[in-house]
């Protein structure tokens, strides 16, 4: 399963909106188109966006090949990417990266070493979420109930997923016993997407709406959480789609294990704090109407922040694909970051 | 706002599963017809169903007047109505105060006795309304803001309100700035119907997904949280809509106040602890489809437990039309009941 293809002048997304009733592939060919699908969520996820913004530049650099002013419109077209979607940090990251190639590269020379960056970021992804699954995977011995949140899985990443790549290693050792998919309102990505995967990869699971998730911890079915992560702070607090911080207080609660799955391009050391992490307000309609009909009545009004923080003292590890921490992140983060160096 | 209506012959519900959006009244002449009602969610909230239980065994009682088998066919229609919902403990308390009657009241005399103490439980359900409505006001003292959970207002009740009461009394007051208003899936009884109760009121609000309660009281915007209940147990423990125990947990680990609304009608001291109390699991399909749409992939499964239980532990008080207690509940909840004797 995927949910991003590409090729040097075009970007193809499976518009997510639309899943899983309607398989609908787009195409992109400009920086701005890619910008504004990041920003409707036809494509979501951190990885994900962040492989899709790395395609867009390099996209833009093929299309304004030998154009005078080809720079001054690269960067302001990675200015509106980067501004698409602010609280994952791997969009900035791989815009980050594209934007110090392209000060290192010469005009004729760009569009291939701007697609060659975009490709390797992509099936580094890939690799990395397998290398995410079986360190997650090691965290079980026997077979395990999982409870998890919004999509993690190859929608949401370039393939495989962070901690549905988890759930799947397990699945693949025969240590999964059951998944509980939180539906994740408003957006549903659980019982649209995860559901999809799931089912799609015959692995058990039941749907449950998001406030069932501490009645099933209190029943004593849930063996532990785990989540995804759209920027991890310097000292562990976690962004995540909007619930996961009430999911952190059930397990913490309930002393059910609350894993963390992230890439190392997740990780933001530039960030101190949970608080210092931008949270995207998205439009109240996203959750005053379903599928464009209103469940509510016509003039209530209602709150969409997309993401909460979980703070890192509610975490009991984070698996990258360079091992498992756990507090204090402040360390334990900076020594995993600084194994990237020596690599 | 009313949600029921009644004559002798015959009564009259508020279509609840149509609204916000369609007022539909529907007619009932028998007690099995307000039966599936009751099961179809037609009519909700314990106190609602419980006054329209009674007044089905009142309207049953006339429509079989002068039938030999009527006593026979009457407990068959009691036994019909209590197996309608099993949770909330209001349905089989009204109809319990019925069968009562029906022992002590000689045929000729059944339809005006029955129908006349369905109308007092009406009546005295709206008094009592008032009265929790007053004593939670006692609780604040400034303007509050307050999250409550599901729909406890007039549509539940048969006038004012429980926990919506309270908020209604503290607006009357003075004392209310906001009310955070979970959506409360599957049945979305809180962006349905609480939101259109305070909107019809002026009363200021914003809903939010059940999935943001934590990242709210995590931002210190929530003063207290307020929810029915559809059974209370001997020893506080309290069963009430699916999400209540998560928001339990949440007010817990902030520090914020948790209140349960409740009449004395749905304190159970004969339910020794919250394990008691049979949780209805509903259709799979209320989930999967929303307005009869299918939010996850053909075949996906849920669960759908309807209820869960609120250990008495986590909540700060119970409000009753008798006053407000707190734990420990074993004692003061028998006190409580010990008042009625005494009036």
């Amino acid at each position: 399963m995927d949910a991003i293809r590409w090729s040097p002048e075009e970007l193809k997304l499976l518009d997510q909106t639309k899943l899983p009733h309607q398989q609908v592939w787009e195409t992109y060919a400009e920086a701005t188109s890619i910008a504004d699908a990041i920003r409707a969520m036809k494509v979501r996820g951190a990885p994900a966006i962040g492989a899709a913004g790395a395609f867009a530049v390099a996209i833009e650099a093929r299309r304004l090949a030998g154009q005078p002013d080809m720079r001054e419109r690269l960067e302001r077209a990675i200015t509106v990417l980067h501004d698409a979607r602010p609280t994952a940090v791997n969009l900035a990251w791989a815009l980050n990266l594209m934007r110090q190639l392209i000060d290192e590269t010469s005009d004729e020379a760009l569009p291939v070493i701007l697609y060659n960056k975009a490709l390797q970021i992509a099936e580094e992804d890939v690799k990395t979420n397998h290398a995410i699954g079986d360190y997650g995977a090691q965290l079980f011995n026997r077979p395990t109930r999982i409870l998890t949140h919004c999509n993690t899985g190859a929608l949401a990443t370039v393939g495989y997923g962070t901690a549905l790549g988890i759930i799947r290693s397990l699945h693949h050792q025969g240590k999964l016993q059951h998944v509980y998919v939180d539906e994740t309102r408003p957006y549903l990505q659980g019982a649209r997407l995860t559901a999809y995967e799931l089912a799609d990869e015959g692995i058990p699971f039941d749907i449950i709406t998001d406030s069932m998730a501490g009645h099933f911890m209190q029943q004593g079915v849930v063996d532990a959480v785990i989540v995804g992560a759209d920027r991890v702070a310097r000292n562990g607090d976690t962004a995540n789609k909007i619930g996961t911080y009430t999911l952190a207080v059930l397990a913490h609660h309930h002393e059910v294990p609350f894993y963390v799955a992230a890439p190392m391009s997740t990780i933001d050391l530039d960030t101190e704090k949970g608080e210092d992490i931008p949270i995207e307000q998205r439009n109240m309609e996203e959750v005053t109407h379903i599928f464009g009909q209103a469940i509510a009545p016509e003039g209530a009004t209602a709150l969409h922040p997309a993401f909460d923080v979980t703070p890192g003292g509610l975490i009991t590890g984070i698996v990258t694909e360079r091992g498992v921490v756990s507090a204090p992140y402040e360390s334990t983060l900076r020594s995993l970051k600084n194994g990237e160096a020596n690599e």
